[in-house]
C-alpha cells in the first residue's frame, strides 16, 4: 500500500554522488560506513538464521562467526587515520544537512569504538555468545546458579567499557549506546513522574467494576492467524517485496539490508489476539525500517534514531492503534467477534509477572524495575548473586505480586543474558514517545482516528513517515520528538491516553 | 547412527595446539586460513537464505555482502607477507604430515589467489551475482537473449581469471579450481572411453524388452516423504545435531562451519522417488563434510578434496546405493511397493533433455556435451551467440533428442550462469570413482550389499569415513583414489557396474 518512493530517493543520490566527488574525505567516510553497515547486515542474519533455522551444535562455529564480523567493523571505526579524515571534513564546505549530520554522527560512532581495545571486544563478543546459550537453559531449568557467572563476567566487561567510554557516569555510557545521547539526568523525572502516577491509577482501575471477559466465538487455526496478520501486515504497508514474516516462539523485527527486513512473530492456537499484537508490534519496527531515507540507509545518519524512538514507533502500533477502541472495532468485525470480548482481552489491568505479556498499564513498573536493578549492578551497589532477591523485593514493592521462580523473574529476559545493559528505558520513553507522536499525528491529521476505525492506515502512515520516519537520524532524540510534535517529550499524552481509555 | 567422535578429535586438536606453539608461522597461517573459512561459510549462509528465504528486492544487498567478504578473502590470501611465512615454514623441521600438507594447500591456493586483481575480484563476485538473477528469469522466460550479454561477460572474465592462472591452458585453471590437479590431459582418455562405449551400450538396452512399469500402490503426501527422507538420513547416519534438511525447489548441499552442514531438497507429490533421490544424493555430500577431521575442518587440508571427489560421495549413495536391486527391495518393503515397480522406475534408461533428471547411463553424454562446448567457449571456438545450435547439435548427435527450447536446452543449469566453468566434468568424474569405491568397498568388506539390503549403512560408513571422509585433503586427487581403491581412476568399474545392472 505504501511503496517506497524510490524516485525521488534515487534523484537525491544521485545529486548527493555528485556532490560527493568534491570531497575524498566524504567518500571514505561514506565507503566505510557502508561496509559497516553491510558487516551487521551480515550478523543480523546470522542470528537471525540461529534463532530460526540452525542446528544445535552450531552454536560455536556462530560465535566465531560473530566475532571475526565484529572485529572487522572495530577494526573499520578504530581506523588510525579518522583524526586526519574529520580534520578535513571540518574545513569542507560543500556538504549538506544531511551529510553534515553524517559527520557528526560517525565522530560519535569512532569515538565510542575508539576507546575500546579489541581484545575487549573480542572478550565481549565471545561472553555473549556463551552467555546465552546457557541462558536459554538456565530459564528453561529455572536455574540461575548456572548463569551467574556469565552474568557477573558480562557485568564486569560491559562496566569496563562504559567506563572507557564515560569515566565520569559508565551507565550513561549505556543508556547513550542505544539512543545517543541518552542520560539518567533526561530519564529520572519522566520515571519518577510514572513510579508516583502509575500505582495510583492501578488500583482506581481495579477498584473499579472489571470488564466482562469472555472466551472468542470463533477459533482461527495457526495458519489462519498467520494469513489473517499477513493481510494485517499488507494493510499496514508492509512490502512483502522487501522483507518476509517467520514463525517462532519469539518475536522480533531484524534489517538483513536496505531491501531485506523480517520479522519473526510467535502465534498462540488459544489467543489470537497474541499474535495479532506481536505482528502490529514488529510491523511497526519494520515499517520504520523500511521508510528510512533510502539513499542514505548504509550511512549513520541514515539508521534509525535509536531503541527509544524504534520502540515508539512499534508500541505506537501496538498500544496506539490495535489497543484503540477503533481499530479494535474494526478487527473484531473482520474476525466476527464481540468488541467488547476484544476490548476486554487487550484491555485489562492486572500487575503479572512477565514484562512481555505484561498490560500497557503495568507495563512501565516492569521497566522501571529493571532499570533500577541495573544501574545499580553496574554502579557494583546490587552483586549479581542477591539480583534474585532484589527482584522479588521491587516486584512486590511496585506491582505487589511475587515470582515463585527465578525463570518468571529475573531469568525472564534476554537482555542482561546478551550484555544489553541500558537498552529496558527505551521500551517506556517509546510508549511514553509514542503516545505524544499519535496525539500530534491526530492534532494535525484529525481523520486518523476515523481511517484506523476503517482499517485504514494511509493518514498515519503519511504523517509517521514525513515527521519521524525518513528523518532517521537527522536530530538528536530531543530535537527529533520537537521536530515531530512540537514539545519535549514529556509524560502528559501518555497519561491522558491512559486515563481516556481506562477511566473515561 | 555415527556420531563425530570428538574425543579422539579434541586430542589430536590439544596435541597439534602443543605443536603449534613451536612455530609461530604455522600459527599465523591456521589463523588467516581459519578466518578465510569462516568467511567462506558466512558466505554460504547468505546464499542459502537467498535461496531459501529472502525477499526478491533483497538480491543486490546480497550481492554487495557477498563481495566485500570475498574481497576480504581475497586480501587474506593475497597479503604481502605470504612468502616470507612460506620461507619459514619451508625450514620448520616440527610439522606432521597433515601440517606439512596444509602448507602445501595453503600454498596452492596463495598462489591462485595472488594472480588475480582485487578489481577482476570484485567484478567477477558483482558479473555472477547479476548472471544469475537474469538467468533465472531467461530459463523461466526462454529468453536466451537476455541471458546472452550475462554469459558472455562472464565467459570473458573468468577466462582473464583462468588466462592469469595458468596462461597456457586456462581451461585446465578452470578445471584445477573445482578439483585441485585435475586437468584435460587427465580426463580425456576417461571420458572418450565413455563416449565410445556408452552409445553402443545404450542400444543394446533399449533393443531388449523395456522393464515393466507400473505406478506406485500407495500414495505419500510431500510431509509423508518428508518424515520418511529424515528416517533414511538417520539410517545413512546423518547427525540432525549438527546439520538439517529444508525444502525448497532445487536440492543441494552447503556448509555453513564445522558444525553445521545444512540440506535442501525437492520433493514431488506424484513421485517419491525423487526426494529420495535428491535426498540420499545430498545426503551423501553431507556425511563427506561431517566426517572430515574435525581439527583440520577450517584449514585447507581439512577440506573436502574436490569436487570430483566430492560428487563421488553423493553418486556412491545415490547410484550406487539407492539404484541396486538390494536397497531397492529395502526400500519398496518399507514403502509397501513392488519391488519391481521400484527397479523400472529408477533403472529405465531413456535419453531425454534435462541433465538432473537423465538416468544413470545417458548421463555422462550429458557431461560430455558440456565439457566440451564450455572447453570451446573458453578457448573462443565458440560464440556465446552460436551456443543455443551447438547445445541441439549435440544433443542430436550424442543422445538422439532435440530440445524444443534453450529452456530444456543451454539454459536448464545454474553452472554457467554463475560462472562455474570447469565443475561439469566433476559429475562423472565422481560417478566413474563412485563405481571404483563401491567395488573396493565390497571387496574389502563382503557383506556391505547385505547389510544394505536390509537398509544397515553401518559397514559401508566406516569404509568410507576411514578412507575417504577423514582423509580430507591429505593426498592429491590420483592419490587419494589410490590410497582408497589400491588403483587408479579407470572407467572399469563403472562399466562393470552399468553391464551388471542392465545386461546381465
Amino acid at each position: 500500500m505504501y511503496p517506497i518512493s524510490h524516485v525521488s530517493d534515487n534523484k537525491k543520490q544521485k545529486q548527493s554522488k555528485r556532490r560527493k566527488k568534491m570531497n575524498t574525505a566524504y567518500q571514505i567516510l561514506e565507503q566505510r560506513f557502508n561496509e559497516k553497515n553491510t558487516l551487521e547486515h551480515i550478523i543480523a542474519l546470522i542470528d537471525l538464521d540461529g534463532q530460526l533455522n540452525a542446528p544445535a551444535a552450531a552454536a560455536n562455529g556462530r560465535g566465531e562467526q560473530k566475532t571475526l564480523l565484529e572485529l572487522k567493523i572495530h577494526a573499520i571505526l578504530t581506523s588510525p587515520d579518522w583524526d586526519e579524515i574529520f580534520d578535513k571534513l571540518e574545513s569542507a564546505a560543500d556538504l549538506d544537512v544531511w551529510q553534515t549530520a553524517n559527520v557528526r554522527k560517525a565522530k560519535e560512532e569512532v569515538a565510542e569504538a575508539s576507546v575500546l581495545p579489541a581484545e575487549l571486544v573480542e572478550q565481549l563478543a565471545k561472553a555473549r555468545n556463551d552467555s546465552v546459550a546457557v541462558w536459554f537453559n538456565a530459564r528453561k531449568e529455572n536455574d540461575f546458579d548456572s548463569f551467574r557467572p556469565h552474568l557477573e563476567r558480562l557485568v564486569d566487561l560491559q562496566r569496563q567499557a562504559a567506563v572507557l567510554k564515560n569515566p565520569q557516569n559508565p551507565y550513561d555510557a549505556m543508556l547513550d549506546s542505544y539512543e545517543s545521547g541518552m542520560t539518567q539526568d533526561f530519564i529520572n523525572p519522566l520515571f519518577d513522574d510514572l513510579k508516583s502516577f502509575l500505582p495510583n491509577f492501578i488500583d482506581d482501575i481495579r477498584s473499579r467494576a472489571p470488564r466482562q471477559t469472555a472466551e472468542y466465538e470463533n477459533t482461527l487455526s495457526v495458519d489462519e492467524q498467520i494469513a489473517f496478520c499477513k493481510e494485517l501486515m499488507n494493510r499496514m504497508g508492509f512490502d512483502f517485496g522487501r522483507g518476509r514474516m517467520d514463525v517462532s516462539s519469539t518475536a522480533f523485527c531484524t534489517t538483513l539490508g536496505k531491501d531485506d527486513i523480517r520479522i519473526v512473530s510467535h502465534f498462540s492456537r488459544q489467543n489470537p489476539m497474541e499474535g495479532i499484537a506481536a505482528v502490529m508490534h514488529e510491523t511497526g519496527h519494520a515499517l520504520y525500517e523500511m521508510h528510512l531515507p533510502y539513499a542514505y540507509m548504509n550511512q549513520p545518519v541514515g539508521q534509525q534514531r535509536g531503541m527509544a524512538m524504534h520502540e515508539s514507533q512499534s508500541l505506537l502500533m501496538e498500544i496506539g492503534v490495535l489497543h484503540s477502541t477503533g481499530y479494535l472495532n474494526w478487527l473484531a468485525k473482520r474476525l466476527g467477534e464481540k468488541p467488547e470480548t476484544m476490548r476486554a482481552k487487550v484491555q485489562s489491568v492486572q500487575p503479572s509477572l512477565i514484562r512481555i505479556y505484561a498490560d500497557e498499564v503495568t507495563y512501565p513498573l516492569h521497566i522501571v524495575l529493571r532499570y533500577e536493578l541495573e544501574k545499580a549492578m553496574i554502579a557494583g551497589d546490587l552483586q549479581v548473586k542477591d539480583l534474585p532477591a532484589a527482584w522479588n523485593d521491587k516486584m512486590n514493592s511496585y506491582l505487589g505480586v511475587v515470582p515463585e521462580s527465578n525463570a518468571k523473574g529475573c531469568l525472564q529476559d534476554i537482555h542482561w543474558a546478551d550484555g544489553n545493559f541500558g537498552y529496558f528505558p527505551d521500551y517506556t520513553l517509546g510508549a511514553v514517545a509514542a503516545a505524544q507522536f499519535l496525539r500530534a499525528a491526530e492534532n494535525a491529521v484529525p481523520d486518523i482516528p476515523e481511517r484506523l476505525g476503517q482499517g485504514d492506515f494511509a493518514p498515519l502512515n503519511k504523517w509517521l513517515t514525513d515527521n519521524i520516519r525518513t528523518q532517521a537520524s537527522l536530530r538528536p532524540f530531543n530535537d527529533a520528538v520537537l521536530f515531530a510534535t512540537r514539545q519535549r517529550l514529556t509524560t502528559e499524552s501518555f497519561k491522558e491516553l491512559l486515563k481516556s481509555r481506562y477511566l473515561p
